[in-house]
């Protein structure tokens, strides 16, 4: 895989961001998660003045061979239909990025099903699913760097156009189980509470999946003594979760702001900060959804996600909902007026 | 004071309302509090396709006559300070306003200090500051009914403009105090756990706002032994936070979404429903803050709210952030694919 250069950004800077936003005309904290959230934003592009250009959004599709163990209550198909559905502009995802302004960009990984006649989605198949990795590895690794590689691409081709903030979105039936598996691996944290409902399953559904995903990761280690991240993260992820891990890396090793939606996607910068721990400086968590665990997920990576609406749909929606947020930080540090030009008596 | 006649939404459109939202192209109940949002917003309009339009933010200024008990950390002069540097456009709602397209009325209805010659601010000046209710009522019952008619004056305006939803804030050095007392009254808590920093107390300063307040409403209750709502509101209350509570009860009147701010703005809401009750089925709560007690004092009206970022400006800075969530139901109801003309399976 390559590696990626993602460097912390400079303390120094840090100093003068405080100090200017703690003499905007307001009381010193008032404006809350706005202020730590500029601050960050400051940090990333590294300026006091920053802006937000151009925002992409990149929709990843791929199936998942551990579906076929009815781990998910929404069958296979469902992937390649809501792909359809998404270039035709009604699903979830399309309006929030018409309200936002984001240009949404739809990639085909691994969807099993021919999409090619639809221009409106990027070709960039793998193949048709991952494999089951109840039995073996979900993908090589020449699939694994094709993945990221993908994710890589199609960054470079937003970075190209002017874009300096992107959010990251999936679509893939059963990739919620990946998802648990990673974050009980990687945070050590017993299975079966990183386990949930996905996008609907009754209890016996939850325990069927906790059933199987125990028996999957008891194989993965009794042939695995001492995985490295790379491993865990390619013998169980779907395509569209590895491309966006490399498009989280590659976006952070580019002074990007990189916004993160819900479970599968907290699960890929869970993943990437594994591979390259500096990528969460340039993370910003956009919702904590519904799915058990995720907020102790979030915990592993001292995120403070900026919503808490109960959304679970993935395909980036969490996040993308809470751009105006990340606006509004952006506003406050170039609209705002100080104590002095205001003619404010400073009150503290 | 006028009466209101505030209709509760008629409950035969809510089965269709809930039909529509369960059958958009999503796992049930997966856009989380935006399909509760949804259907609160289709109820007010009665209608399965709702809009927003022309959102309008009135913001109303005025001084406390407590204020010069030392209940506040900020000196009174920050009042007329901050509403001419509103006219300016520097201010927190000011940016925010602009970022979600709201029509911003600045509005002295009790300033201490001449803002005549502001073109920017509507004079609706009853007198500079409320008297200080430590010794006796805030204002008079006429000054009481001129502050509800200036909110009802102002909403008809938006209104008359083609306004469907509004939104409110303050200006007003000190009104934490009154804030708190009618939390406190009027959700039967005790008054020490209604009272928190306002502007920025250190803990020397609660005490002593603690000490002042029961103070006042010792006195209160030694000369009112069963007051009525409205006396309650009028000897405690500020001329920006009875003419928000006016504004509040004319637009849920009218059929207008009414968009409730932090904790002085929640205080209004809650003296409002304890007016008319069937105010709160208009009432979009866009944030909890930090003051103390916003939490219980949104508890006490079954709030649910948008936000939690940590905010505490006030001028309705918090309930701004949270118009784009209100925009993302909305479209959620327009603008989303349901099953069948998307041609997915229904998977539940």
């Amino acid at each position: 895989m390559k590696a990626f250069d993602i460097r912390k950004p400079e303390e120094k800077l840090r100093a003068s961001i405080r100090e200017k936003i703690d003499n905007l005309n307001k009381p010193k904290g008032s404006l809350g998660r706005l202020e730590s959230l500029a601050e960050q934003i400051c940090m990333i592009q590294q300026t006091l003045s920053p802006t937000l250009s151009h925002p992409c959004h990149l929709l990843f599709g791929g199936d998942h061979g551990i579906e076929r163990e009815g781990v998910s209550v929404s069958p296979r198909e469902v992937t390649w239909q809501q792909m359809i559905n998404f270039t035709r502009g009604g699903g979830g995802v399309n309006m929030f990025c018409r309200q936002h302004g984001f240009h949404l960009r739809i990639i085909d990984v691994g969807v099993d099903y021919d999409l090619s006649e639809h221009p409106r989605i990027l070709n960039r198949k793998i193949a048709r699913g991952t494999r089951n990795f109840l039995h073996e590895a979900a993908m090589s690794e020449e699939e694994f760097g094709k993945a990221i590689n993908t994710g890589i691409e199609m960054v470079d081709y937003c970075r190209k156009e002017g874009c300096n903030i992107i959010c990251m979105g999936e679509m893939g039936i059963a990739n919620t189980s990946p998802s648990s598996i990673w974050m009980s691996i990687f945070g050590n944290i017993p299975l079966n509470e990183c386990i949930g409902i996905g996008s609907g399953l009754n209890s016996e559904g939850v325990n069927h999946k906790q059933q199987i995903l125990n028996q999957a990761v008891n194989n993965f280690q009794a042939t695995n003594p001492n995985p490295a991240p790379a491993d865990i993260i390619r013998y169980f992820g779907g395509f569209e979760m590895v491309a966006a891990v490399g498009a989280m890396l590659r976006a952070a090793e580019t002074g990007m702001a990189v916004m993160v939606d819900g479970f599968i996607m907290s699960a890929c910068m869970l993943a990437a900060s594994q591979l390259e721990p500096n990528v969460l400086d340039y993370a910003i968590f956009g919702h904590c959804g519904d799915e058990s665990g995720h907020k102790r997920m979030l915990e592993l990576m001292n995120a403070e996600p900026l919503l808490q609406l109960g959304m679970r749909l993935g395909e980036g929606t969490g996040a993308l909902c809470s751009y105006p947020i990340i606006e509004s930080a952006v506003r406050m540090l170039n609209e705002m007026n100080n104590f002095e030009n205001a003619n404010i008596t400073k009150y503290f």
